[in-house]
């Protein structure tokens, strides 16, 4: 995870910026640049939205170390949209910016092969989301790219929407999922700890549930936490203080656009401290 | 389900032909009509794939129900790919095949109505895979499409691959998380149960568990079944009949493009033989 801490210290901020771009929060001017009142094609929306996007990458690209566009958004627009996808990777990359693709893939072993390579290697993200329901055969082809590439991935664990829980919460020799994924997530990842102290092996947990944040932290203390839900899904500054070690690292918060310096006023500055005390 | 059942009552066939494009698998004459060997672009690949597809399309159309593209090989070649991927989906719609979009998206809620978008009206998937590891707020978006737009979905219950046990044998309340799971497929669907007897709400169960597959044949009467993992993966003919009901309805079985014809005289006989019946 060096290339990824490199980032976050030379920065002093954990925080993720979302590139989840809809087309009717554009601003007027791209709007008319890219004629979507006239021509809303799908063409037009992608141009539309990856000309936003640099704005926003350039805009936030000396100030944090990450982005992380969500594929969903892009793929409502098709081939156009997924070009976006493609080019707003690339942009961001190009920026020294830490990449996760919020992709959340996951598949039997031989076609994880082609998300891998369609992921790490045509697009350049460093890191992409993960469903490990299907056990480690999905989560295998990912691996071979730590070492030898320096991926990562962040597999989900306990999600930060309302029915999470219907799942990764129930009991499985009386430890929740949630916990059962984590302690695989481990077992996964443990053998990829770098010179950092850290494995490119994460985990996906939502600021919606602080005190599982906090049970999460402690079963593993060597995995990076990618934590949505901070901001517009209801979780608060404080809620996401316990996603973090005692360095300030170990976390990333992702947040949209609007709120990323109000919120580094409050929790942000906390873990600045931790950070510059290295 | 009234869509798909038409066909495979018409075409007495409840084969599902998995379109998996492997670049290195493509004909000859593919190959040199699109230039791979002096330039192998993703572009050229792409148009190569597209072309493979239509002639599997022409040649199946006539006698099994419906296809099933895998997106990570389409993915792996970008945008362009991509591009080949919604083309296929077109063409078999157009051939009047139910068209299976093998994608396992799953996500939060405002997500999954992104993808909902991308996969039921962009791109025209009659149903499209589904991991419902996030519970029902990733499902929701999607079952917003069966009664409007007659879409289906196959959500994950108990997948093909070897580890898949991992976490879907481990059990909760002494119940395995695959049935667990089956149970929650069911609670979402019985509402959407159309005049056929079947709702929109399937499940995916590999071959390669038959035990499994009888117990949620069980669990799941109104379902309709997506089965991966004959041939290839392990599961044979026999392995299969126990994921149908007595009328010859409730699965559809994937195969790739070489064993259609070989495996229609084993069980495909005896799911004929029970759809002639009606």
């Amino acid at each position: 995870m060096i290339n990824l801490i490199s980032e976050i210290k030379r920065k002093k901020s954990a925080v993720v910026v979302g590139l989840d771009p809809r087309v009717d929060q554009l601003p007027k001017e791209i709007r008319d640049k890219h004629n979507l009142q006239s021509d809303p094609s799908a063409t037009n929306i992608a141009a539309a939205i990856f000309d936003f996007n640099k704005g926003i990458i350039d805009a936030v690209a000396d100030y944090v170390p990450a982005v992380k566009p969500q594929i969903a958004f892009y793929e409502v627009y098709g081939s156009a949209g997924y070009e976006a996808y493609e080019k707003t990777v690339k942009y961001a990359s190009e920026k020294n910016l830490y990449v996760i693709g919020d992709v959340k893939r996951g598949d039997i072993g031989s076609t994880c092969d082609a998300y891998a390579k369609a992921h790490y290697e045509h697009i350049p993200t460093d890191a992409i989301t993960v469903n490990a329901y299907l056990g480690e055969d999905g989560v295998k082809p990912f691996l071979k790219y730590t070492r030898s590439a320096g991926k990562g991935m962040f597999i989900l664990v306990k999600t930060s929407n309302p029915s999470s829980g219907q799942l990764q919460d129930r009991k499985i020799d009386d430890v929740p999922v949630y916990v059962q994924m984590a302690r695989l997530v481990k077992s996964w990842g443990d053998d990829f700890v770098d010179e950092s102290g850290y494995t490119p092996v994460g985990a996906v947990v939502g600021a919606t549930y602080p005190e599982e944040l906090e049970t999460l932290r402690k079963e593993l203390p060597n995995a990076y936490f990618l934590i949505p839900g901070y901001g517009a899904q209801g979780g608060g500054g404080k809620d996401v203080v316990g996603g973090f070690n005692s360095d300030g690292l170990g976390a990333l918060v992702n947040s949209s656009r609007g709120i990323i310096f109000a919120y580094e006023k409050n929790w942000g500055r906390l873990i600045r401290k931790r950070l510059e005390k290295q």
